[in-house]
């Protein structure tokens, strides 16, 4: 047994995608995350992975892999069994990269239960050891992304999150998908593209239409929390917070003002610590809770996995960006059978990890 | 290893206190306490224990006992590895039992953590093996409560909390203790007793005589969260709610509508899974963080001690309840010197465990 931290390797690891990615705010056709693995003195290792987002989160790549490379090292000599005070101080350090903040916090919760032959699922509370995610369908044109929702239907896929960016452009597509995969269920989300009343005309007509419209997703810009309270108080369809929702202070004033249904998570945004507080608040606020991704690999979303999965308070899963890559990452600590995601524990785990 | 709940035994003791405790909601002579045994398949053990109050909760003894020992037994074959489903659980059966399901919660936490060799403490972070506590003085004749503060002061304890029940007793004791034992620093405990405005004259009056009052706590009726705002928003030290808040609904409201600058914790009234809820809110929205006792016996207030520490977040410890007792348990998860309290060791603690 030994709890201290000995070293801690930093790599970048970039990931091709099947197909180019849109979203309102930009197209990504690789990812480019960074690799956390950490060995504590008897030789145990965790891991943990970045996935910043420029373009989303403003967070640099290369300073983001600075920062870990070099502000990490002062956790060397650390008692992982401290967990609490370390997250405190990664909170403080990388409040400017939250994604780093998930991969170290991760990275010492891993290390810390394999130690004690466990895995962060079952630390977090070992609720459901299946669960359900969506996939979704990026910007393109309106028939491929038709084309493009039938064959994630065809995958086994049960709900579809589909990306939009203008009022016509969601009246178009959205019922056209609907129409072709069944109205089985589906997340709009318009990252930031619509103003209140223009989200307003979107879920209205998209109700008349009768299409099953589960989440409208961060309607309106981020900083705009009346918008979004606007959006909530005349949509048919519960609205969701994503880049509005970074901490715990976000969290609380967004349900202290009663801004939204939803609250996505994404625990590149906030780290395991403000993840947790934010699940906290959710639940005390009657909130819904989603669960989101950035760019992450097998390795990174596994962390999401395990915090879904162990809290078990999830009812909307959107945890597929690993599979828009077309190349995957060695370890992962879940299996997937169609839209459905199995925890591995940590014996099948460390078979993984080289 | 086995993790599987196999028996769970419920007894009840009472201990007796050194003398009469007097708040303004009534007197104790003794405390009565439903203490737990759960033991996993393996044989390891998971220890809890439940100090309801009629007086300050409603909670009936003989109804939580007889809850607690039939309710309990529908857990036999659970795996605590899930305790995140089992507290759910725990939180529905027993709603109207708070101290019922901080003593289950806390047992299935102490036999999981046995099982791997680690303490409730460290589970919780292990943010401080060492903390401190304030000791209080019941109501009485003032000029025993001055000689009680003294002998407290005597002990080593650096904060005294002091009950109180009306305006001119509070203005005639609490100077006159400060002025016997230094100004040290008092929490002033109304439990109720006060009318807003009252409780505004009070703070005034003491403020303008330079006590060094740390926190005014629950200084109107319970209900009153007006009232809390009220003085909050007037007095000129910090407003504590105790008995205003219970579980995660009552915390978000009072942050949301900036009831109080503290938040006392109790795990009696909150089990560990409100507790944790109510820490995450506080954190987010700016508030202080205390944690209080009803009338555990140190096996009870281990409880509330591996939280507080393991967490680390509380800025006002007030877990005297088993200094005041004339008996105690034996079984303790900490040993105590003057105020300070230090987190005992798994090894430690299975020696106490017949």
């Amino acid at each position: 047994m030994g709890f201290e931290i000995r070293r801690i390797e930093i790599e970048r690891k970039t990931y091709k995608l099947v197909k180019t990615f849109r979203i309102s705010l930009g197209a990504m056709s690789e990812s480019t995350v960074i690799q956390i693995r950490l060995i504590l003195n008897g030789g145990t290792v965790g891991l943990g992975e970045a996935s910043p987002s420029f373009k989303i989160s403003g967070e640099y790549l290369n300073s983001v892999e600075t920062a870990l490379r070099e502000l990490s090292q002062e956790f060397i000599g650390e008692d992982v069994r401290n967990y609490r005070v370390l997250f405190d101080r990664i909170d403080e350090m990388f409040r400017t990269f939250p994604s780093a903040k998930s991969a170290l916090q991760y990275a010492i919760l891993d290390a810390l239960t394999a130690e004690y032959g466990l895995t962060p699922f079952e630390f977090f509370g070992g609720a459901k050891r299946k669960i359900v995610s969506d996939k979704t369908v990026g910007i393109d044109d309106v028939n491929t992304m038709v084309e493009d929702a039938k064959n994630i239907k065809g995958e086994g896929f049960r709900t579809i999150k589909i990306k939009i960016d203008s009022v016509d452009f969601a009246l178009d597509v959205v019922p056209k998908i609907a129409d072709a995969t069944g109205n089985i269920g589906y997340i709009v989300d318009a990252n930031q593209a619509l103003k209140p009343k223009e989200a307003v005309e979107v879920a209205e007509k998209l109700h008349s239409l009768g299409v099953n419209v589960l989440v409208l997703e961060q309607p309106v810009f981020k900083h705009d929390y009346d918008g979004l309270r606007f959006v909530r108080e005349r949509s048919p369809f519960p609205v969701a917070a994503d880049e509005s929702l970074y901490t715990r202070y976000d969290a609380f004033k967004l349900a202290r003002d009663g801004c939204v249904d939803v609250f996505n998570i994404k625990l590149m945004k906030s780290g395991l610590s403000d993840g947790m507080a934010i699940v906290e608040i959710a639940r005390s606020a009657g909130i819904t809770l989603m669960i989101g991704c950035m760019g992450e690999s097998s390795l990174g979303i596994t962390q999401s996995i395990d915090f879904a999965a162990g809290l078990g308070y999830f009812t909307y899963l959107d945890l597929d960006c690993p599979f828009l890559h077309a190349e995957d990452s060695k370890y992962r600590g879940y299996i997937r059978d169609g839209d459905e995601l199995t925890v591995l524990d940590r014996e099948e785990r460390e078979k993984l990890k080289d």
